[in-house]
């Protein structure tokens, strides 16, 4: 927005305006500085301006209003505009009449020639003040402020006369800012505007490629003001205290009903603690898992949103927009209950993703370094797998990996990478907060330990020197194949068996309500962990919404018992060879322990009511029992 | 301590000396409700008592003293005590001359007999006051309070009198003050007098054993002033919200120099925090692990102090003197480090012993469910075990608990025993922490996850009808006995490896300068992770204190080594039978892991710079790397 301030000579336009243009944090342009040297040099003659020598000044204002817009700048411009056809040169330069605003400063000539008595420097004598005072026709539209008052007066009614008449337009303004121009942030708002949602992006030091057209502020009180009401923001800064500094900068220009989406990987009670403080002043606020990296977020991410269902059901249409679509054509975004669920499920989703880039590797590693198998090969292999039923974005793009040469050597790319994985918080949240929770996710968590273990690379090289090595596989090469392509689909099964039965003991604990089918939807297309059985998984949880664990569905533990054999072989080979498969090994204990009626546990009863007097039931009879141990 | 309040009738005895006791949270007992019915009978006649008539009423109020000092508790008695032979009298009834202190009410006959005249329902007549004047011999070493000051201002005098006098005290009074008289609280206190330092325990609801000997006392300013200076006050309540209050309602009676050791299962960041605050008013906090249960509290703890090294210093006598022995003399406590350390070291401890735990319980499971070995069998196996390489307190008990029949039904006890185990905080704040310092702990975390699938009792057995049931072992139960033997040898030392290690990147974290030797020297003796091997453990780290890991150890690498092929046997056996083996198999991949020169986490990187741009690092090349991986 452009405000314009005007009025005759001496009536206080750039005092006011530049006062204005810091209140507002937006330039301050003096129109006298856009004058033409004949112009002014007529003036300080005391020779009255005619039409023709004000066209061309006019032209200059417009360019300054013009590509000011264009940057998605607003700016104050001081002007006499004493016309209503300068005027409407200056309106032409805006798309939409909003985006222009005037301010008449109005006075009598007597009161204005004793203000200009009292001025020094300025080039225009007083005796042209008539003359002014002649040609102008004062405005009907603009925001009219007596020049007797002082100026912070003059300025309170400017803001509040322009911020009545933006509650009161009509016109359509911008549906959404986002806070925040990363990667994500601007594939975000490109993919709004894609679907027909205007929107406006703002950064404090915005770093923008040049072929980004999303309009961009760098003023929040303009951001707001630029939206329709109520408001929504959409935060994509990175997780921890940027995302409270942001609400903190953002909420003295909000009003209750306005929204707010958390787009980060915020930490869940992070979010529940900001949807309450937000609450209490009427703010709504959504937490949203967003997965599926730039690509995702440009062309279709996977969305998990939670917290506020009034805000939701606001927003979800243009989120479902945006959002991918299932190859049923289902978008891939619902609600995930209240509080910080949507950051939850986006955390356990991440979790499974640790895991199942974790099985990858482990079988990459049992065919590469133990069974021989090239880069190449093995590029062909994850190839045909991935036309089968381990279907999955991770394993295509294994392929693709696998595939590729690095183009300076020539050498297979992949083994010249760093074996040294790095994390970021949700692997180790969802091992943490699953602890908390109590429930059992040993293949999600021994990932992130084998992450930890590819980080002590050189004490790893010199245990080698004392410990040995993997020995070579000598056994029939295709067969192992064959095997790894089932152990890999029984273990992704189990893997998202723990991570949905972490997030039904978190949904009880947490009081959300989660509805598990629609969960798994969420990830069949845009996320990271897309795969082809996610489409199993929802369907036996629309089935049974109660089902205890995806490993007792009918159709998955058919589909496991059938691969059992094969996933022992292959633990038992990886064993034999002394190749690590943490959490392929986890995941078969997992299996074995929760098909166990009977586990030893009874004996760690035993032997903390031993030492520590802790007491144990029996399966004979009801009550706490303790035993004086030491008398045997 | 009992405070006699004396002075003539009418000086304000009772008044003051409620007040005083209200103050002082003991009891009151008022002089005049000790006369003989024939001493009250006199004087309300009007004639004085002689000193027959008061020896008595002396006798009564001195038994008073006797018997309260005797229960460990406080008082104020209200007693003219006009003669300093009377006095004596009284004096005589506390083994020391600190624990009956005198407060003398002075006022002149005029100010006494004034308002003598204004009371009621007094029974001695007005006219005798000449009689207790004459009678009065002023003490040299009471209190000395005016009569005519206002009752707070006398309170206030008197409160400051005692205090300055506690600290002019030179005569021995408790080494110890325990707060907390729960089973560890008492065995400690007990373990303290043993060794020849006096205790006095507090506790606001003590519930005591018959033969429980050491004095207590309801009273926290009672506690406070029995102590020696700087006093020593050691917490034994449970850890969390109990520890703070307890330290609130101490630290108002405490001076700077003063100690508090928190004897709990602190959370170690909590006794970090309460170190600091309390550093603030000059007390000293200690913050300790206590290994061992009742029987190790009452012989002879294993003890981890961390905190203010100054306060150390000054209580390490008294802690070496009650620590358990290892074999060699030492005694089981060490300085761990500043802040939380001791706390954290008690931990890691506890994560150990829960590793070590579960991994007996697997080994019993593959040889009982899987081996068919009967208890009675494995009771025989495990203390012939004890008497070897895996000699330890748990494997001792372990085959205590597989002898032990049920009393009532003659069965195996420990089969009478539900399988779900619970779990306190410290083997999850050992998983949870090892994430947080990046430390690898896959043996001890892995025990944390069993215990949890321990906890879903109802759905195992309900997955058992789905998914089957382990096989029964069909080979030589002799050679899978040697091989469990040696697999439970390899797994233990890999348990301390990843415990040390931990506690290696923690110290490192958190400035402790720590000594893994000593650490591990403490552990010998007193708590539930000593085992024989422990001494190699201590010999491995004084020869090289910067050890990077335990397995890369001459001795341990060698001991490994030649149990590396029962390792995998056992492993196997297990994976075939269908018998879970969580915490064996993690131990036997982290071995591989940290032994594998090259880990596939290239591949991991390979994927996160794929759908993430996350970038990676080479191996033939300094700099960080990322790759348009799509156009390939």
């Amino acid at each position: 927005m452009f405000v314009i301030v005007m009025g005759v000579s001496g009536s206080g336009k750039t005092t006011v305006g530049a006062a204005l243009a810091q209140r507002l944090d937006c330039s301050f342009y003096d129109g006298d500085d856009y004058h033409p040297a004949a112009n002014v040099a007529k003036m300080a003659a005391g020779i009255p301006l005619d039409d023709n020598d004000r066209a061309g000044w006019l032209d200059a204002l417009a360019e300054v209003i013009r590509s000011g817009l264009s940057r998605g700048e607003s700016g104050v411009i001081a002007c006499s505009a004493l016309k209503t056809r300068y005027r409407a040169v200056l309106q032409a330069a805006a798309p939409g009449p909003d985006q222009v605003r005037f301010v008449y400063l109005r006075g009598s000539y007597e009161t204005i020639l004793a203000r200009m008595q009292s001025r020094q420097g300025h080039y225009m004598k007083a005796d042209m003040l008539r003359s002014q005072f002649d040609a102008l026709e004062e405005p009907e539209d603009a925001i009219t402020i007596d020049v007797t008052l002082a100026l912070d007066a003059q300025i309170r009614q400017i803001l509040s006369g322009l911020g009545d008449h933006s509650q009161r337009a009509a016109q359509p303004r911008y549906a959404l800012g986002i806070l925040g121009l990363g990667v994500m942030g601007r594939s975000l708002a490109q993919n709004f505007e894609r679907h027909g949602y205007p929107v406006i992006g703002y950064d404090p030091a915005p770093r923008l490629p040049e072929d980004f057209t999303v309009r961009v502020t760098q003023s929040l009180p303009d951001l707001v003001a630029a939206l329709k009401s109520p408001r929504v923001l959409m935060m994509m800064v990175p997780a921890g205290a940027a995302v409270d500094n942001a609400i903190a900068s953002l909420q003295p220009h909000l009003q209750p009903g306005d929204i707010i989406v958390d787009g980060g990987n915020s930490f869940f009670s992070d979010t529940e603690r900001r949807s309450k403080e937000l609450e209490q002043d009427g703010i709504l606020f959504v937490g949203m898992g967003v997965s599926g990296g730039e690509s995702g977020a440009l062309w279709g991410p996977s969305l998990m949103p939670g917290g506020s269902a009034a805000a939701w059901h606001h927003i979800a249409p243009m989120f479902e927009a945006i959002a991918a679509r299932a190859e049923d054509g289902a978008p891939c975004v619902a609600w995930m209950g209240g509080g910080g669920a949507g950051h939850y499920v986006k955390t356990v989703h991440n979790g499974i993703e640790y895991g199942d880039m974790q099985l990858i590797a482990e079988i990459y590693d049992l065919l590469h370094r133990g069974a021989g198998l090239s880069n190449a090969e093995l590029a062909e292999i994850f190839a045909r797998w991935n036309d089968g039923e381990l279907r999955s974005y991770l394993v295509e793009i294994t392929a693709h990996i696998l595939a590729r040469s690095d183009e300076e050597t020539g050498q297979s790319l992949v083994d010249l990478i760093l074996d040294e994985a790095a994390q970021k918080g949700t692997g180790k949240w969802t091992a943490q907060s699953a602890l908390d929770v109590g429930a059992a996710v040993p293949t999600l968590s021994s990932a992130v330990t084998s992450r930890l273990l590819s980080n002590m690379k050189e004490e790893r090289v010199a245990a080698q020197h004392v410990l040995g090595s993997a020995r070579r596989f000598t056994g029939d090469s295709a067969r192992l194949v064959a095997a790894a392509e089932q152990t890999l689909y029984a273990c992704k099964v189990t893997a998202y068996a723990q991570g949905l039965s972490l997030l039904r003991m978190a949904s009880e604990d947490f009081g959300w309500g989660m509805n598990f089918a629609s969960i798994v939807r969420t990830w069949r297309a845009g996320c990271i962990i897309r795969a082809g059985l996610l489409n199993g998984i929802a369907t036996a949880f629309e089935h049974k919404p109660d089902l205890p664990n995806l490993l007792v569905d009918d159709t998955f533990s058919a589909a496991v018992l059938e691969r059992e054999a094969a996933w022992r072989e292959v633990v038992q080979t990886a064993v034999a060879l002394g190749i690590p498969v943490m959490s392929i090994s986890a995941s078969l204990a997992y299996f074995d322990s929760y098909r166990s009626a009977r586990l030893p546990a009874n004996l760690i009863q035993a032997q903390r009511d031993y030492f520590g007097a802790h007491a144990y039931r029996r399966v004979d009879k009801e009550g706490l029992f303790h035993t004086q141990w030491e008398l045997s």
